[in-house]
């Protein structure tokens, strides 16, 4: 079974090497992984970003299911780019699953960046007059709900990650959800 | 024909409004708008962002291409919610729009919120060393790339809007081209 391995570790400069811890959970558990930075894309090409998105279009549509690493990155949220192929997956029917190593709350992850206030209409709004979601889940509500009905829960440590990009933790927790539902 | 309307518009305190305007566009052009808010969810209920999730999900499920508001929000990138609507409909083989309402590169978008250095490698970094994209793209890849693929390139006006939450003329040419290629 292969596993599309979406986060934003790509942007880390050691990326190759958490690839290849990554593949090794999966290996160790019986699933293959596939990794966005697997691809041969000469990066010095015009057309290098279109090359890449094809290119994980294909791992993603020979993949089996989705593991999302939806830790917080540059901002309250998850990285857009692996939201983007949290919804391909989905769209596509496959099974998700994702991690996030921050398990704060979204209000409380927005007011780290923001001033979030209660407007006259008991609205909890940011800086510039916009809702910010308080259903007391981690992230927005789209991502949270698509794993719980299209694979498994939201894996988060019980605190925030002392290392957050690199601690596999909840990531092999996930592994193991793939292994034992797509036996 | 239905185009499923995704944006962080939902989030104003006009939301409603804002929905009827982008409903009328589509009528105008032949086409009918499934806004986000037109579901009829108790907001009070224990599991009312799950009945939410269901009802958009469905209405996706309706609907026959989405045009999403890629417009930075809370950060460089795109609302992560409207961003798994964007690749959920990618992945369901329909057709994908997206306009913007600021045009400015996701390296400069960067720069606006943290610090953009150059590392000894010559990637461009932010203050944690996480890489900046830098392919000129507004936004992750997986976004710009999956419209042009999938629907149209992404719509921006030459400057960033005055008014990025309500100005909806990149919205409309959306929808222009919505119904030239659905027809």
């Amino acid at each position: 079974m292969k596993i599309y391995l979406a986060g934003p570790e790509v942007f880390l400069p050691d990326a190759l090497s958490i690839g290849q811890q990554k593949r090794d959970i999966c290996t160790r558990h019986g699933l293959t992984g596939l990794y966005p930075l697997d691809t041969a894309v000469d990066l010095s090409a015009p057309d290098a970003s279109l090359q890449i998105f094809k290119a994980l279009e294909e791992m993603m549509d020979a993949a089996d299911a989705v593991i999302a690493n939806l830790t917080p990155f540059r901002g309250p949220g998850a990285d857009p780019g692996t939201v983007y192929e949290l919804g391909y997956m989905a769209g596509s029917r496959k099974r998700c699953f994702g991690y996030c190593n921050d398990p704060a709350p979204y209000a409380e992850r927005v007011s780290r960046h923001t001033t979030v206030t209660k407007a006259d209409d008991n609205r909890l709004i940011d800086r510039d007059g916009l809702t910010v979601e308080d259903f007391g889940l981690p992230d927005n509500l789209m991502m949270i709900h698509a794993l719980e009905l299209h694979g498994a829960p939201l894996v988060m440590p019980r605190a925030r990650s002392a290392d957050i990009w690199h601690d596999l933790a909840s990531f092999e927790a996930c592994v193991r959800l793939a292994a034992g539902k797509l036996d």
